[in-house]
């Protein structure tokens, strides 16, 4: 019998399978949320974890929501940094939005870096109307702006990076 | 005849050739500035320009004094972004250092990126003592500090956001 709440579990495994880059591809073209060149990006990271598997700087979590793909997160460590990293990405399906995917797919990576030793996690968004759901999704699972780069994206859209650091034995 | 300004004469060119390779290894190394992992990235950068050619994202500068390579740039547009480039890398031979080969390769570098459109360039560099003249050598040429991320190389080491608008004509 499966209850409701297992009907809306979201399980996250720290694994990028060949068969996830089609739905990958998918969720980011259904979120409409990035435009060509930043897809392009967005797959190459993935291409370049399944080509060179544990060599690639990229690590990948991928979120499963009824054996589907729900979503997917990417970072990775900053070269020439003692405990830095890069939060490239979380994309959440759309159609698995309000299940706490992208919450989960966010502890996940944050309980992965911690373990490597990467306690201070970065992430850039943009300052754009269109990202005032991710920013607020960062500043409520306690990252803070840590910087603000005026137009970096284009006339009057700022890049704004946010910090959390993380305790050692998170 | 050769005067002393002759003989002290810096050129710029915008092309990388494969015989740079080895001059800029050890131009990188003699610097004394960085260690293994940051000698690593540099050196990727240049394979990459020297294996992919015009589709390599990076493009180079390179300094000559008396026939011999002197110092070298490296930049690159930043995808997704309408204006924005990272200036990712100069250096100088330290046997040239004084005779303004940094600002010469500053200098072409930023006509090279405001002809290419890319008029918001963006350095990073680091707030330790170590990085305090290359710190002054940006404020010295225009850039101002647009960020500051506190201890993201290190315990106390915080990574330091130069920027430059260039202007249109420029």
């Amino acid at each position: 019998m499966t209850t409701a709440t297992d009907r809306n579990a979201v399980s996250v495994r720290r694994e990028l399978r060949a068969t996830d880059r089609s739905s990958i591809e998918r969720l980011l073209t259904a979120t409409g949320f990035f435009n060509p060149e930043e897809l392009a990006v967005a797959m190459e990271l993935v291409d370049d974890r399944l080509i060179e598997g544990q060599e690639s700087h990229y690590r990948f979590l991928v979120a499963e929501h009824r054996s589907r793909v729900a979503g997917y997160a990417c970072w990775g460590p900053i070269l020439g940094t003692a405990e830095s990293a890069d939060l490239y990405w979380i994309a959440v399906d759309p159609a698995c939005q309000g299940l706490g995917v992208g919450r989960a797919l966010l502890a996940e990576a944050e309980r992965w870096l911690a373990e490597s030793g990467r306690l201070r996690v970065w992430v850039e968004t943009a300052g754009r109307p269109q990202y005032q759901p991710t920013r607020a999704f960062y500043l409520g699972c306690g990252y803070r702006i840590a910087a603000e780069l005026e137009s970096f994206y284009g006339p009057g859209d700022d890049k704004v990076v946010f910090l959390k650091v993380l305790e050692e034995n998170d």
